[in-house]
């Protein structure tokens, strides 16, 4: 039960309207026409409410869900409880994530130029954009169609951005070309220069960052992430890939296809990471490595060392985690032998 | 002596009036009248300021100061210099923090609402409300009496601020319930998308997030951090807990009364921190803990499993405290031992 | 090649006026009216481009670089390709930093106070300043000649911006004094109060935060970094001193010259910094600590005493570094001979 300040339901859909949006099967046609008004998890999802079933370890929630519709994997299908419709998909949560999308879908603002924003005359705005009160678009900006500036926004001059791209209030662009789909959440600052400095005891001095910040189509940026502009080369983020909050991406740093960077990481210049490699949250990554695609570093990990293809890494510096979980453990028993020793 | 550039001091006051503001008791009625003129440590004090001693390391300051005024315990009431009023107090800290809002209350921000802001005609706003120049408030937004929005700060549709609350300068809240005398500081984005994802290698689709953030009374949020809204339950920060900078708080984390975050730490999803925790800077918590009443985490712990009421713990993966002291130890000893065979 | 969207080139100059501005010799006279375009890396360079060669781990493609003109040490002059006008210094990546400013100097926003930022009537603006749409300077600040301050910043009331510094887009600053050649990127907060708590089961007590932030002359701050002000005392940063992306800087923290923090750092209340110390990324400083001069920490290192001037530390709680290299290595070895044992 949302709080209707903040959200808008769009239902009710059909148990077929479900089906279709999702790409799930209905095991049982007859329930094609039930009426189904909300999300809901399986423990709280009454008659009217659509829920899944992803994680075996809540197999009795299933059982017992008062559920009116269910996303359930084949295997389970008909263990459902005769009053759930049944909603057959081999990836139970992207289907609830579509069905809950389909209630309720992301606002999109308001189309229009409020009469407060501040745009350069030198800008071309495309169809349907919205820029909000406050918000700056500096000479020769390019903003796409169905694009939106959040409130208090500061896009600096030259800067491109795609289509249905969303920049939040707060956020400030400069040196970059944006894509399509693009979400950038509030108080993200993107382009500036990245930190280079010959260092020298009279005084450090500034390296020129040369390059730009190039971010590919669907990617999502968290609040109050940094990402520094190139020295030259440019900074790159490919299409797909999810960044939380209060990350820091150095210049240089190249990120592939759908990866995946949690909270407070911080990745060092030049590093690149590959196509669906995943970072647990507040790990470091030293300047000029190379982290393979589908490598997973967990949480708190300072990685010093290239990581290869698919494998996961942890602690600091980071090893397999396997070693990792070894050290853990060699270390426990070393104050135990300690402890029995002198104690 | 502060810079009366950016303080004003509300001085001066009796040794009476300080016991009357802070709960202290006057050793001798006879200082009553004597007149404080500002606040200072021991070491540094005069005749006419107020000073406390709190920390016994400190007793050769306390026993020369020149203050002319002390918040002391009683146990040493009687070693104070002749020269000194002595205010007794289990808590002189405490009582020095009081009688420091008394010279220097926090000042209130001018009412009026900046003819540069931008209020929607929808918005209810209450008595003696200060809206900053460049602020932003949205539509059916609720402004409690005696609230402030700082310059250039964005509240977003639908958002209630309780009495006497603060907000900062270039901060922007959307999808949250705000309490009273609640104090955020700049930059700080409250209420935005957690980070939730159906992971998927075709691409991630996005878990629409249905809940609030709710900041229940005299909570303190500090700069530039960060709180993501709930998916569906709310992210909720009890009364009276106080968070520091760049703090991240990811989706569902819910936080008891009092507790205490410290800068740059990271509370991942659904989290629950129990009344009166407190984790030093930069820990990192894992997602889906319980971390009992009064816990305390060492700074730049890897917290990832839960913790017991009253226990103190550090490490990465957090333990016992006195286990990590010992790890540490071990690990010492084992080089040493290293050093004495290979070296 | 850089974008000319976001860059402008003031080249070409000749081999002459690259040596004069930066104090390199010309090895071969007759060189010095070679017109030289752009910078580039060894490997990319063509003979209109100037490069540097600084890292013997290079030296093949120095001995292949088609560069019309390379800094280069006094040993290596000879070696250069005979096409290659030689540009001798002992410091050749400064030489190129200083080049690539000649070529490329950071731009200096338009003087001029635009109409939509909003200036008390008792701010002193210097000469030739320039101030961006929606920034707000509040009463009696005094911003030096040629100081910037960018869109949507917020500058409180009293602060004192020195000649030629430069304040980013969407930050805050209040109750601060700052020098000259400063750069504050964007979304930083400075100022605002440090995190002074007497802690209380009842209700934690805030403390008055009666002291500045201080900035000196040529100080470089990362954007969405976050600084507290003093206690009493000033949180102070000195000149030359180069902070990273979100770094949070606690009350009272003292910064020495030239002192290098990078992205991520979080620096405790009262922790002093000697001057040239190098910080890495991610590391934690508690609290009351003195760091010596010249001293090294190492990425992600959580610091729990003091270090001596020019000591090299690193780990959690850090260590002298080749203890820390040493226990990672025991660490690593215990394991191995557990699976000895065990596996």
């Amino acid at each position: 039960m949302v709080d209707r300040r903040f959200f808008v339901n769009h239902g009710p859909f059909t148990a077929n309207d479900l089906a279709a949006a999702t790409g799930a099967t209905l095991l049982n046609p007859v329930d094609g026409d039930r009426a189904l008004a909300d999300v809901a998890p399986l423990d709280r999802a009454s008659a009217t409410d659509v829920s899944f079933f992803d994680n075996s370890k809540y197999v009795d929630q299933f059982l017992n869900s008062a559920a009116g519709a269910c996303f359930v994997r084949s295997k389970f299908a008909d263990r459902a409880p005769s009053t759930m419709a049944v909603l057959v998909t081999e990836d139970p949560y992207r289907c609830y994530a579509l069905a809950a999308q389909k209630f309720y879908p992301a606002p999109k603002p308001q189309p229009g130029i409020s009469p407060h924003a501040h745009v350069h005359p030198t800008a071309t705005i495309g169809a349907d954009v919205s820029i909000g009160p406050g918000a700056i678009i500096g000479a020769d900006v390019v903003l796409g169609d169905h694009s939106s500036i959040g409130p208090n926004a500061v896009i600096e001059a030259g800067v491109q951005i795609g289509n249905h791209s969303q920049i939040g209030g707060l956020t400030s662009i400069s040196h970059a070309i944006i894509g399509n789909r693009v979400l950038i959440h509030r108080g993200v600052q993107i382009g500036q220069d990245g930190f280079g400095f010959a260092l020298n005891r009279e005084g450090h001095v500034k390296v020129p960052q040369l390059g730009r910040v190039v971010i590919e189509d669907d990617v999502e940026i968290g609040s109050n992430t940094t990402i520094d502009r190139g020295t030259g080369p440019d900074t790159y983020i490919s299409e797909g890939t999810k960044i939380d909050n209060l990350v820091q991406i150095g210049h240089n740093v190249q990120i592939g296809k759908r990866a995946v960077i949690i909270a407070q990481c911080g990745i060092s210049g030049s590093t690149r990471i590959g196509d669906g490699a995943v970072l647990a949250g507040q790990t470091g990554l030293a300047g000029h490595l190379k982290i393979g695609p589908g490598a997973k570093i967990a949480a708190k990990s300072g990685v010093m060392g290239d990581i290869p293809a698919g494998a996961a890494y942890g602690g600091i510096p980071a090893v397999p985690v396997v070693d990792w979980h070894r050290q853990t453990i060699a270390l426990s028993r070393l104050i135990k032998t300690k402890r029995g020793t002198n104690d």
